[in-house]
């Protein structure tokens, strides 16, 4: 298919969401897919990189490399960047981080980096960071109190004074790759993934709000199937869209929504961590996609990794379905 | 050429000399290549991964794989290999030994890695670890105390007792391919490199000694520039070959004896580490190659690198030179 027929679908998010849907969609022929990820990262083996280096933080990045590449060839390749260190003093370390820290030093940028791993590990599409210049995230909360960092936010605090707005320390960008993919768009896709340390901590850097809201696309937001605890806690998913309204000034176009029931079992493994299925209270109306989206998903626990993993995810393959009637 | 036409040229050592052999040799068309490496190292960035993860070093592997790694082709994957992280948590550690430490856990054993890690470089003839199993080297010193740890012996601690013998803490064979690599070599190399922990470190595996007394292979010894600070102070070339005939119960047939002048400036900087030129005290005959076979070499001192490097070094053309009239 000759790229002009192809529909140009951006994803704007990061993290294990953003991977699902990228997996995907990148097996839809008629999609030329960029990948926008957010540059606010500072936990976990990106963070002490980070501290470190002061480069750009590429766990996001790395995330959605692996997504879109090669799963027939680069076998080993990707092996070795989903693979995390769990002894020694490099333990938690993760090696795709490892691996793009070093790229980054030798090149000299992040995106002869990404350019580099995206030729080894034989991605289709390209990821874009969202501002070439690292974020650090503060989330202003209804008490006044604020936090900042990602990795603070992103602590399981169930039942702390809702999130007001989420800003950026210092002013920082949108990158010309991430404004270029915007405007090219024919589709913009947001989550699933952590409301605010994932989707909206791209929409901190200056920029990338007037080009969504000023863009053509269509906008579609997959919401999330849980509460967040310390991020969304008691959020319906109207509170999720009106979220996204007042940080981007846009409306989702279109929301995916899965209106499955989830096994009792794992239903109360969410419960321990005080998160629960989002609350369905939309209209019903044709711009609201509902049916079975998510699958119970046997993700194992990471031995070193210090970061819980869910086990109900969305299905890429359902996920594209979607998209090739909407396309 | 026909591999049965090849002459079989195994070196037996570790570290940059036989990095610098390796680099020379490589490029005779009629030289199949075989570099036996040791695996006792147990400081730096190897010893920090060996302490972790209890793999076998593989420090000196690396070295060896990035020697034979094609000059024209892998040049992002040799710069990798070679990276050394600077900041952070991670400084000290080396890319490479990362890299083989994480092919190791994935792949499942040491030679899967090297074999990998060999396809990922385009190395060009093999690289054998002279055991399956990590070896603690334990030196007894003249004067009845002994030094346990290869990073411990090699401290450049002048004056110390002269090294009276080197042996492994407990005992550890020699693995199936060094045994086969030096069985059917028709030339075997040593040196140059620390006398006792990158040549002889080797010999402390059982059956390696007895492979090269009863081998019919030329035995060549390429002689140190220099002593080295509480290992060889004061050995002068005879003291190396008594060395070896001591450790391995063989003496080289031939010697590479370079017996050019240095600089006085950087004779200096060797002499304010206590280490000098090794004296030629052996007789005037054939068997002695004599000859300008070194080099001053900017190496420059990369940054979070603890190691010292030497700034004269044989040249590796010059030693090829020497072997394509050897063969």
């Amino acid at each position: 298919m000759g790229e002009s027929q192809q529909k140009k679908v951006v994803t704007i998010g990061g993290g294990t969401g953003t991977f699902v849907v990228l997996s995907g969609l990148k097996h839809i022929p008629s999609v030329s897919l960029k990948a926008v990820v957010s540059v606010a990262d500072d936990g976990g083996s990106t963070g002490r990189l980070r501290d470190g280096y002061g480069f750009l933080p590429l766990g996001d990045a790395r995330q959605a490399l692996l997504a879109l590449a090669d799963e027939n060839g680069a076998t080993l390749m990707r092996a070795l960047f989903n693979y995390r260190f769990s002894k020694g003093d490099i333990a938690g370390h993760n090696f795709g981080n490892l691996f793009l820290t070093a790229l980054t030093d030798i090149l000299g940028t992040d995106s002869e980096a990404i350019e580099a791993a995206s030729q080894i590990l034989r991605v289709e599409g390209r990821v874009v960071p969202v501002s070439d210049t690292p974020a650090t995230l503060i989330a202003e909360l209804e008490n006044g109190e604020s936090i900042t960092c990602e990795h603070n936010i992103d602590e399981r605090v169930y039942g702390r004074s809702p999130i007001k707005s989420l800003t950026a320390e210092t002013s920082i960008d949108i990158s010309h790759d991430a404004k270029d993919a915007v405007h090219e768009a024919d589709v913009l896709i947001l989550g699933p993934g952590d409301l605010y340390t994932s989707t909206l901590a791209n929409f901190v850097v200056s920029g990338l709000s007037e080009e969504v809201k000023t863009s053509k696309a269509k906008l579609v937001y997959i919401m999330n199937l849980f509460t967040k605890a310390g991020q969304t806690d008691g959020y319906s998913a109207q509170n999720h869209i009106d979220a996204i309204e007042r940080h981007i000034g846009r409306k989702p176009d279109i929301v995916v929504l899965h209106t499955g029931v989830f096994p009792e079992k794992i239903l109360k493994r969410y419960a321990d961590e005080n998160e629960f299925p989002v609350v369905d209270d939309l209209p019903e109306n044709n711009n609201i996609i509902r049916g079975v989206f998510a699958d119970v998903v046997e993700a194992q626990q990471l031995e070193g990794d210090t970061v819980p993993r869910s086990f109900i995810r969305h299905n890429p393959e359902k996920i594209s379905e979607i998209f090739k009637t909407l396309l």
